[in-house]
């Protein structure tokens, strides 16, 4: 089957390499002409403006975006007047699922059939396949299915469920349509919402092991810091690469992310290179959104969010608030901001 | 090689079961006859009080016990009186690891070596190993390789850590000597306080999922009650069950306790046999007590197990406060109690 | 100085009552016959219908809102026709404050004046005054401010601020233009989320007081249920409503919400006439939807809100969730739903 | 009535001089000779060494701790001996109340009488008085009654609480015996813990507001960064320190914490004398783990608390985690650390 690919960066790149390998043809465009050569050279049609784009694709048209959030609105609106009723156009990328219920009834009004396509797996994606969140009209998800089975991981990539009855399901190969416009980006904003709160229990329960020695520095005694109780309790040097592997077999936490903390470890016992400035790119924060939208309680994808603020600076003046209060009531003078341990 | 084995309930008797099938001996005492004649029925010595236990027994014997953490004091009582010196003894249980402290240094005076072995596997553990997080004098946990060996899942049930150099580690067979008294229990603790972020993070993820069709409901129009914004956003029907299957394959949140989830699914879609009262057994609280004390935050965690304390009623009467304030300074009436959704 | 007022139900009468006391000629509508005629008895002008309303006013016309901010854009849509150029509309109540923005962008092409009013105060604005956050055109603030400054308490109801050097600014009176369109109720909405936060504050303090005397049920001893590691720590049988009362002198917490918490202890020390269902109008989510949008951190006001929902059922599904986990991966049968305390 | 005080710091000195004040006499020892001069100079007796101290009083004697927390057990090591059946101790510092159960204890055998008095005053209680939350044996509490009226506000700092039926309790004085021995301590101990709450509900809501330009700056649009999908909506530049003195009044969260806040901000309203590295005392976390203890939810309690560790950096290695994870799974680099706003 023929796909347009616009947006050729770390994650569409790879994905139109699965489809090339997979049998799929493969019209690229990209602003980076090096990355529509290295394409072609794996065997893309590479083109370097819209109307190329579009010439080289039959009809109905398959475009698939892989672009910034963003920057969707803007491709939208220059490569839909070059479309025709019929043709597919599927975001594959981070939009907020929002946008696709607005832009899947705008592009409806042209016969275009717009598809939101959460789409999972990063760097990883080209060798484990990408978990696909689709929404949209069954037929256009129909049309499809070729794509979207070649670029998902396949029921091989791990053992069945027991007890599962809906076999024949996509979802067993890694690619479910989850229902109308916007269903997609739903489904793949709660994963990335779900995803910030794994990482966040991880992150806190070795930062707690990392801290277990706190009984052996030296024990201040004043009115303003509270002693440990017990510094005999916190005595410890734990090697946590080594429990992070020990961890990922027959414990009840294995998980995916609990092999990347392995590797991260392995590569890098006690992570300098990482200053721990966080980023969050959106659905995380949109997540919370919807819960509190819905009035559905999220305290825990919350925290692992509000965490990535804090880690970027954006609750220091509440710091330095609770610090002028102590001030004012106590007389409490701030303590040397010397890191404890 | 020879070990005893203390309580021989859902755990400990089919981590007897795990070692009678590697070529382990094990003598077994438990409170309830049937348990252990069916023990014996695959090869177990059972006894019915400790002196016939430790008599069956060789020197230096091992004596391993796994009851409830509220027991092992009692059990201990009984029975160090009548091991001797060279003896290793075991907890496998989850107590807190302060005890294993406070245990190991009472029990050396005697000259017992003591273990404190978080043990996890839950129901899973007879056919995919037990992970053992071990803490004591070296010495003991060397003796012991044999049957930590044989309890753990090995090292070929996970595929290997890239960039890993360690090689050689037990982590990689799913056991590891994590360092003095209480390590061992320690790292159990902090292990469980992950357990409780990662299952809250799933179940936060599926209750929005499981209310994305909010909209459909017909909305109240007064001041008490605050309308959606946007009903046309939440009008999705997800099937859990799917979604589940689908993140197992290819997303960055696949875990065995998604595997998990989607089973539940698989068997239940609306979960309809839970009330929702959700128990704790002690870990994941003494993971923020540790916390707290070494101060160091964990929101996330914390989160998880006060959501668990709520379920059971436990926040009850604070609501009831803000119930109580809002009339005070609003006149505001309670709404009935009908769900919302 | 003449008004109208357009929603005379708890708020919006007593409103019109401190108006008249000031000497300020109210014209009022409302739905309910029997409110117009009761504020007709203490001397407003009584309306039935929009037309009637209008031609009462002298312009310019000065027409403030207080109604549900759901009912808001209607009231408006019938209201606008009927206002001329220089007249200038006033939302008194809940709206979100992007609906500022909006509405004041559109009315402005009419040549009517749109102010936002964040009003605080509740069923006791009467007596003590109403806190107004103003936003919107200088111009049009001014014109109002003998409004304002009759509404509002005034500078003699707390003592003056130590080394405030803005005397003379309208917030020592209880009124402030916070900025232009949507300011008012910006500061409105920050004002009710930092409310909910304060509210779950004490109300989770008295609570855990309230569960100070755990220690004296009976402990359950099994491998589901943690015991109490020290029930003599937990003896105590505290007297709620002392306890409130007494900290409202000379303690770090006295505030209004606490003396509003000493009488509804006096009232009902066990707040046995509420169940507990909380109700949130829409400020509290507001408030966390800003900061998740400006990628400020709000652990704590999220954290109240949540509560809220959890109240009202809305996290149940994910409880059942953990109880299912629960199930899958440890055999637990979920403990009977009896309350613990 | 006499009374000795050991501990003549910032909140033990000025105890003394509100006795003084109100006619008690007073026996002071402090480590620091220039501490104790400047009471005697107002009336004290001034002592240097335990021994002369105890000679000053009369029996049966009555000595009040004001003195670290960490330093209590040494004190009452030395100053027990020297003390004789019916004296009265008393520690009026913030003890966690486990040890004011074990101290009564001890002492009792010695035929002294231990009373934990919680208190709440700081800097300022010379002037408002100091609220007392009194634990211990009812006699030894009765005895001290002139010195706790004396110390405590009195009834006439704040209006009577309307419907409150309990006139004549020393609540309405600022003085309470709360219960059994820790009770004093646990009620200071939830005390702190809740003003922990309000401070950071505050913190959080003025950390908002200084925010509500974010929409001004420049947006960045890439794959790593979220942009504000409104940034119209947020283009404030609020006046902190107007908005804290206004809702001082008629708001529904006037509070001392409030009229601190507005004094700070009246000092320097950007705060930029404070780096918001906060100090945390003892008796936040003694909450916490109350709660725990007890099974109680405390989830705003906690984010307070949690938000202080963090100030200090002790979130940092689990924040490195995060963007470790982030590079291993997404290949995402870490942005550069300049704050956002």
């Amino acid at each position: 089957m023929q796909i347009g690919m616009i947006g050729i960066g770390r994650m569409g790149g790879d994905m139109v390499r699965r489809l090339l390998r997979t049998g799929h043809r493969c019209v690229v465009y990209g602003r980076q002409a090096a990355a529509v050569e290295a394409l072609v050279a794996e065997g893309a049609v590479g083109t370097l403006n819209f109307s190329e784009f579009i010439a080289c694709l039959a009809a109905p048209r398959v475009v698939w975006l892989m672009v910034p959030a963003a920057a969707v609105d803007g491709v939208i609106a220059e490569i839909a007047p070059l479309l025709a009723p019929g043709d597919i156009l599927v975001d594959g990328g981070n939009s907020r699922y929002h946008d696709a219920i607005r832009r899947s009834s705008a592009l409806g009004h042209q016969g275009i059939r717009y598809l939101d396509v959460g789409t999972s797996g990063g760097v990883w994606g080209l060798e484990r396949g990408y978990c696909l969140m689709i929404g949209g009209e069954p037929e256009a998800v129909e049309m499809l299915d070729p794509i979207f089975s070649a670029l998902a991981p396949g029921s091989a990539s791990v053992v069945p469920t027991p007890g599962r009855q809906q076999k024949g399901s996509t979802a067993e190969q890694g690619y479910l349509h989850c229902g109308p416009s916007g269903a997609g980006h739903f489904v793949k904003m709660i994963h990335n919402g779900i995803e910030y709160g794994l990482m966040a229990a991880y992150a806190e329960g070795f930062n707690i092991l990392r801290h277990a020695g706190a009984g052996n520095r030296e024990q201040v005694h004043d009115a303003e810091t509270t002693p440990l109780q017990h510094p005999e309790h916190f005595r410890y040097d734990f090697n946590l690469a080594d429990i992070a592997e020990l961890w990922r077999r027959g414990s009840v936490i294995p998980s995916w992310l609990l092999d990347l903390s392995a590797q991260a470890f392995a590569n890098q016992p006690s992570l300098e290179g990482f200053s721990g400035r966080v980023s969050d790119s959106g659905e995380g924060r949109w997540t919370i959104a919807a819960a509190i939208e819905a009035g559905v309680p999220a305290p825990v994808l919350s925290a692992a969010l509000y965490q990535r603020f804090s880690s970027r600076g954006q609750g220091d003046f509440a710091d330095q608030l609770l610090s002028a209060l102590r001030y004012q009531f106590g007389g409490h003078i701030e303590k040397p901001t010397a890191k404890e341990d």
